[in-house]
């Protein structure tokens, strides 16, 4: 069964590496303590450990050190330095990431950002701000305030998680569906390759034979290191509410999610929360859901103040249709943060259900909700492991939370092989093996099935064309050939075609 | 003067280059006819001589060999061909680009994806449609019609443009203020290498590490050719309201543009057209616009009835407080065809002003629109030579219209000298040098003046990626440093920053 092994190898490391005995030349860190502030170089063990992993925290390996540079012309002094000597360079914003694409390289550094927190300029004429990259998102937002003005993609991490790991990331959030995600909202970034070359690409209109800044997000920190990017900024609509709607079946809620979709609605909000993430929520925030919820949508409108009461009765009506039993409303600032809050907290009160979770990230055609819900159901069943989903779900972008215990010998495994059929499912179904979270080191084996091999050749060329020596966040987010083949490589793709490699699962 | 050095080339060609006398090996064309069908090569230089030029005629060139596939494997296979002969390959749709991106080359074939016009899909669940390149714009909304949806991106080509072309050069359109350019509306492209490797990139949802779809979207034929791509379809909206606001000065019409978008407001249109324009228009069309207006302000609003009317009475109340002596509304169909016809059709109608016109395109930060406009009067006085303005006022992206006679001597260097003074202006205001026509071959020098080396560089190892022996599209879009070292080489960032070059011109 080769999907298997190609998407089976999740967590497979789940110890730390610790550095090889080669040490960096004494030269190369001399130098590279000149280029940054007194404390701008971590090499104590005790002090680097903090950057061993990111969110993903199977993960481990511990760098040679760690670069905080304050200003830009320090990153590319920095980047310089490291093509002289060859030394891999893996950035970090703030660490949140889920798929261990901060993970460090054991022989070489960590370029953290998280010192570069200034926002340069906010220019409520055009409605941009121009940010370094350690600002936090949330950030953003509190200083657009004033004016009226918000920045729209709002991961779940948004209180800590910055602008440049957004930009890495192609962060999504919970208002992408209205809003875009990362890649909408940059008009412009300026960064190093690998080299220390300043790149300075896009501008607040405008376009280009090849759009850089379009590449540069979302690209996993393997082109190119941003140190400053500029964002798009959107009105404050004058009015907003929330709805929370409950259904007796998470079938039931999924078929209202499509159907708010087909009907041409854009709700700026659109979310799924099954039975087992409101129990989870509801036991860690103390929100109460209506009794007997088997699943609620959360969705959000937002505009002047008759759009919103006309499209909210629209919701209101097709939830009713769809077999809602109850539909709360939220109003004020405060009613909608509690409403959210249950949703936002939803992956830490899962995490509290047992002693180890694994979220997973993929998505399919929002037609297929049912189906892959049901399906993903079954699978839970089969292999004795719950499954809380939390997502969402008006992007069909799924986030099938799987719980375990790691201490239970094999369980891990069969967490793994569950995640490998979620994962075929969504592909089976023309989806994807990763929506928001990024391929980092977690998904490399998903990437063999779901590119061929002139593909992922392709995806090489690009990234040698940028980094010559592959010293950018070296091994991540494209897996080579021989990995590939290892893994059992094949791929499946998506989209709307008949499946010709079905019969080889 | 450096800028108008780099800046000042424009039509220099203006005369069709013949094919040199070195003849395509006779085994190539052998197996080129062998791959394609009875129909598709024409080698005749009447038959070949349609495809000498596109939308900017002022240049020209012959290729070899024009090749007509009908599906996708006979794309690839001519790529593949091609590849093994090192033979050049310009791809072209309906032709009707404005910055010579298909102009062939002289040693090369043109690569016609016009007979591949079939919709392969309509899917109104997920509001997709997947096309093949040669499908008409218009033709994908005439189809998704029936199922109330419509593809949003509308150049003004767009009775003949085709989707392909459309992607190659990231077209936009009067509604792309609202609903996004082409890259924000194509979810999956299928395209061949300059081997002849097929590339399935993208899905209904999802993002990769690398995103192919963006880069090849806009990369104007340098990167690939696409064989098909997957669509975002909008729902029609359920009311549409467009205006029409008539100003005593082009000041005061640009300046209600500024505000309309400063005041949160984001119609489906915006659009500016100046008194020559107008007067053109009307004697083209026949509409009559308000007697005494100097420019007027076209915009449209849709949604439910009620946000429209919402956003239709706030629109007549700050063109109103902005000095509009007059404010029309068309709801319609046929009343808005009328309203927006004489917009799109202002390109002839000014065309028939003047024995030729050249059409401009850049774009400036909003906020400049007054200031830049009323200097574009000023040159336009200075050099003595009529300017129309008609454009995307809401997105900042300016079409100057230079009216001339290239029979009186000397003048199409004085049309050369006043664009390269635009384009200077868009660059000193923070602006581009190009908003939705490309580069092709009209603005390389511009791009030696937009980019320093370092990123020039980096745009060439991208196209090396895909195309090592640069036999995709040739010469087009991305300058040679030794052209831009012979057009004495230099840059000015846009942003937001101080211009530490300006200095320099």
């Amino acid at each position: 069964m080769p999907i298997e092994a190609t998407l089976g190898s999740i967590g497979r490391m789940n110890q730390t590496v610790e550095p090889s005995h080669h040490h960096l030349p004494a030269a190369f860190m001399r130098r590279l303590r000149r280029i940054l502030p007194a404390d701008g170089l971590l090499q104590k063990s005790t002090e680097v450990a903090a950057y061993e992993c990111d969110g993903l925290p199977v993960y481990r390996a511990r760098p040679r050190a760690v670069a905080l540079p304050r200003i830009a012309a320090e990153v590319g002094q920095v980047l310089a330095l490291c093509a002289e000597y060859q030394v891999p360079v893996v950035a970090r914003g703030a660490g949140t990431g889920l798929s261990g694409g901060a993970l460090p390289h054991p022989e070489g550094i960590v370029l953290s950002l998280a010192r570069m927190n200034r926002i340069l300029a906010l220019d409520p004429d055009n409605r941009t701000a121009r940010l370094e990259p350690g600002v936090r998102n949330l950030a953003v937002s509190e200083a657009a305030r004033s004016h009226g003005l918000f920045y729209a993609p709002d991961p779940s991490s948004q209180i800590a998680c910055t602008i440049g790991g957004n930009v890495a990331e192609n962060a999504g959030g919970v208002h992408c569906l209205k809003y875009g995600l990362t890649t909408h909202n940059i008009l412009a970034l300026k960064f190093f390759d690998a080299d220390g070359a300043l790149h300075e690409i896009g501008g607040p209109t405008g376009e280009w034979p090849l759009d850089l800044a379009a590449l540069l997000t979302g690209s996993e920190g393997l082109l190119g290191v941003v140190v400053e990017a500029t964002v798009r900024l959107w009105p404050k609509p004058p009015s907003t509410v929330a709805y929370l709607a409950a259904f007796r079946s998470l079938e039931a809620a999924a078929a209202s999610v499509s159907e708010v979709v087909a009907l041409g609605l854009v709700p700026a909000g659109l979310e799924l929360m099954d039975g087992l993430a409101l129990s989870a929520a509801q036991a860690y925030t103390g929100i109460a859901y209506p009794e007997g919820s088997a699943a609620v949508v959360l969705a959000e409108v937002d505009g002047d103040d008759l759009t919103v009461a006309l499209e909210g009765e629209r919701l209101r009506a097709i939830f009713t249709a769809q077999g809602a039993f109850a539909v709360e409303q939220a109003v004020s600032d405060e009613d909608r943060r509690r409403l959210w809050l249950g949703r936002k907290s939803a992956f830490p009160a899962v995490g509290r259900l047992a002693p180890d979770y694994y979220c997973m990230d993929g998505t399919i055609p929002r037609r297929s909700l049912v189906a892959v819900l049901t399906e993903i159901g079954e699978l839970s069943r089969r292999y004795g492991l719950p499954v809380a989903n939390v997502f969402h779900a008006g992007d069909g972008n799924l986030h099938p939370l799987i719980l375990y215990d790691a201490a239970i010998q094999g369980q891990l495994e069969q967490v793994e092989a569950l995640g490998a059929d979620i994962l075929r499912l969504c592909l089976v179904h023309g989806g994807t093996i990763s929506g928001e979270h990024g391929v980092g080191v977690e998904k490399l084996d998903g990437m063999c099935a779901q590119f061929t091999a002139a593909e992922l050749a392709t995806f090489h060329a690009l990234k040698s064309a940028f980094d010559p020596h592959h010293l950018l966040n070296p091994g991540k987010a494209v897996p080579t050939p021989a990995r590939c083949v290892e893994a059992g490589g094949m791929h499946v793709h998506g989209g709307h075609q008949p499946f010709p490699h079905l019969e080889r699962f």
